[in-house]
């Protein structure tokens, strides 16, 4: 611990060299507290896992010291790893009304501890939690109810910027005017912690309108069924969706749990209050397919999404077919390229037209490009500028901008480094190992636990069993059984086996063996120069197992 | 067979719904030629292999039929495929000298059938074989030598483009004007099948010297050491890199062995004969970091790459810091966008400045961009084109320029279709089913072979090891020996396995098992059972082997 009580610290779990797993502590007075608590996916699939979690074991280290978790808005990289660690949070939980809305339902679908104390934040509410006030500041960003949090204490205010824009959803009553940040500079701000998804990107984020327009545009034309595929908590986009389908004559059915669980906890809160009926999809074959706008899940082309299975002619009700449009109303996430693709080339091999962000505007981002970072630090002037929530290339991109706006200080944060806010120059005092954490076999573990190496290498080279039966003597009671999976199915597999056992056999011939070395040099031998001749004849190196059973 | 001896016959084995193994048939007379055989990348890991291969069998079946390959140019997606199934190869191979150059070196490099009659092609050479009559035309691409051909037959003559940009590299001396492409035309052309890479690029590709003057800037004013990756085979790439060191005042390092191969067949068949001498790896700690010039592979963030361990600083010799520079002069191949991340993310971690081509003109690509391919169909004007080489959308937006060039006729191939080329109008009389093939385990074989299912759901699942020894009557003699790998290591595994056993001992004591079934169902039932105990305990589906020895 290189630092003292009254230090004002601020270390970031996770978000700071990665997309997605956003996690930021904030340290006053012997306590803290917690910015969101996201998942990110892996971006390799040879690692056998499906999510990517922060490290936790620092913040449950803080036993009561640690305050509370406070939520910027419902997207999977800022509260999806909540579940996981739900039985380890012994402290409240805060967001708005459709973030909680949202955790509440992932909460009940993973069975985990219902005794999380959620509490719902309403825009400007205050609260204090030690010698921390934090209040909930409006913003925008493409699900209902994101906030910023404005985090007060004796040594100066930190503006969290969470995910946002500054063009509002206006179809979800979003309602603030710049003033509010302005005004937020009036006692002095001393460091912006703050989105740089964007950073490279030049201009302004356009708002939901300019998408709304570009699917009425693109849809309007259309003779056939159009299917619309876009983030399942784009509340305001589904909303844009409906209000189309309704101006375009179309019925709306809406395919994938996560879209209706959004749908659900939209309705929960007070959006989506006077939506037409979702139409039954069994209603699809009846209804004139210009006569029909589908919503789907899985704009990622997630392999078990309706999306994919809908592209895989696979879906019991929803099919497209020549003539049809489909529309990707979404950005790919980078590491996602060619699983879009496969699904994108599926439906033109069935020729349905492909329509993405790239031939029509029918999408806008939920993050703030260059001209509104510039914008923002006109308004917050922070001391200290902390670009997130990216990799290091948008962090180093973001920082180069709050350099050329003249902020003072301009930190280039990494997971895990511990630095103290209240002195005349930011500092780093430590940096705290974090080890990324996955979920398998129903257990958090880090990423590097052993089993994954050992999975990875059957990946490549597959497995053998083999299993030697000897008496007390250490003499060989039956020929030695072996048996391969995923090596090869060559023609010689059998014959090369057969010879594979007469040398185990042949080794037991040999004194050495009989009691003179251990059970373990035995099995080492064997596997040693089993293994060897693997690689001589089928250029693999297996995972090989041998049981030494002794009677 | 759906077709006569005197069709003239278009027949894609692979290219055209994939990036990569390029792969091309024709027919006329009852005899085949076939353009390319190349191979393509895994876009996923999950997989356990690291190459993809076209299907091979259709083209062997043709026996003596089979008369000749002809390859375009040297990259791995036109002639990659032929070490792999070079001991099945009865017929001679023709390409220009770099394109055999580099061939041999990779023929000796797998150990490969040396019998091989690889024969060298100079520009408008023509080769008659069979009925066919093929002619060497010269164009220009990213590698040394490339060339189109115009395939001549009694039925009409097709013009093959191979990878091809209008602009030449002065550097290489490449040499033909536009008339020779109008030339062509003279006797009308039936068909061109052609590059589709950039159909969805607007405007010109522009020349080699384009990347020239942008690497040059961009080297000229660096202070530290600067390190340029590239695509080994790019030779006039790596001639205007030695030229910049020259002006700049640079040694040259090479790094890499695919690019100290691509190099040594350009000096062999006369290109970058007078380069001055590349130094030792060792100089790179005696030489001036602002008097050096690093070239190195691994532009496309391949792990095993030079460009991948420096960034890990994990090279013997080259070693970057703070103040250096890395040059990405290259794209990013479609699904390599997540490895070049990670290497990039490195260097920008350690304070190395990035520069790639989104931020300087630091490449140029080698294919026609639209307005080079509505030139190339205003000098050929083939009756019909054949949009290949691309994904579905990049032979969709080919197709639907050709058609707005007024081809009177446009096919969308599949691969696998044999199209009629000699008719009114072109037709697909039949299709073949070509399975992607993978070489594993020293052979090659379908990409859906069985191994492949039971190692994928191996690296998620892991897999468990039992071995029952029983006597002649079927009771147990010793306790059930049941071992896992890669399924968990949680605390309560080896009870878990304790119980497992003690479960399948259980079994025994049940009069069915002794004897009364075979031995494939008791090991069906203890497998189903000890699944279903895994899948409760773990949340895992392990693969699970049983050895039932009978003493």
């Amino acid at each position: 611990m290189n630092w003292v009580n009254s230090d004002l610290l601020f270390l970031p779990v996770g978000g700071s060299e990665e997309i997605g797993m956003n996690a930021n502590l904030y340290h006053y007075q012997d306590k803290w507290i917690l910015v969101d608590l996201g998942i990110s996916f892996p971006d390799e699939t040879d690692l056998g896992v499906d999510v990517l979690l922060p490290d936790f074991d620092f913040i449950k280290s803080l036993g009561k010291k640690f305050l509370g978790i406070f939520l910027t808005h419902g997207h999977e990289d800022h509260i999806g790893a909540i579940p996981y660690f739900a039985d380890q949070i012994n402290c409240p939980i805060w967001g708005t009304a459709f973030t909680i809305a949202l955790l509440k339902r992932k909460l009940k679908e993973s069975n985990n501890n219902t005794k999380l104390v959620l509490n719902v934040l309403s825009i400007d509410d205050k609260i204090e939690l030690g010698d921390f006030i934090i209040k909930t500041v409006q913003t925008s960003h493409s699900i209902p109810d994101p906030v910023s949090f404005l985090i007060s204490t004796n040594e100066g205010d930190i503006f969290h910027s969470g995910d946002w824009k500054l063009e509002q959803a206006q179809n979800l009553n979003e309602n603030f005017d710049l003033d509010t940040y302005r005004s937020l500079a009036n006692n002095g701000i001393l460091a912006m912690v703050c989105d740089s998804t964007n950073s490279l990107v030049d201009g302004r984020t356009p708002s939901e309108d300019f998408a709304y327009q570009g699917l009425y545009e693109t849809v309007k034309d259309k003779k056939g069924a159009v299917l619309i595929t876009c983030f399942s908590s784009n509340i305001s986009r589904i909303k844009s969706i409906i209000e189309i389908a309704f101006k375009t004559d179309r019925s709306i059915l809406v395919v994938g749990r996560a879209l209706l669980r959004a749908i659900d906890a939209a309705k929960e809160v007070g959006y989506l209050k006077n939506i037409p009926e979702l139409l039954n999809l069994k209603d699809f074959n009846i209804i004139s397919r210009s006569n029909i706008l589908v919503v789907a899940t899985g704009s990622q082309g997630e392999p078990n999404s309706a999306l994919s299975r809908i592209s895989r002619n696979g879906d019991k009700h929803i099919n497209l077919i020549k003539g049809d449009t489909i529309i990707f109303s979404s950005r790919k996430i980078p590491g996602n390229e060619n699983a879009i693709l496969k699904v994108q080339n599926r439906f033109l091999d069935n020729g349905i037209e492909l329509i993405t962000d790239e031939d029509k505007n029918v999408h806008v981002s939920g993050h703030p490009a260059r001209e509104e970072l510039i914008e923002m630090y006109s308004f917050i002037k922070p001391k200290i500028a902390i670009p997130v929530h990216g990799t290091r290339e948008h962090i180093e991109a973001h920082a180069q901008l709050a350099n050329d706006c003249q902020i003072p200080n301009v930190i280039k944060p990494r997971n895990g480094e511990i630095i103290k806010l209240n002195s005349l120059v930011p500092t780093v005092l430590d940096k705290k190992n974090f080890t990324t954490n996955v979920f398998d076999a129903g257990e958090v573990v880090p990423i590097d636990n052993a089993r994954f190496v050992s999975r990875k290498h059957t990946l490549w080279n597959g497995f053998v069993h083999i299993s030697v039966v000897v008496d007390i003597d250490g003499y060989l009671i039956s020929p030695p059984l072996i048996t391969q999976t995923g090596v090869s199915d060559k023609n010689n597999m059998e014959d090369f086996l057969l010879d594979c056992s007469l040398k185990i056999e042949s080794f037991f011939n040999n004194n050495e063996f009989q009691n003179k070395i251990s059970d373990d040099e035995i099995c080492d031998y064997i596997k040693r120069n089993i293994r060897k001749d693997f690689k001589l004849s089928f250029i693999k190196r297996p995972t090989i197992n041998v049981h030494l059973i002794r009677i």
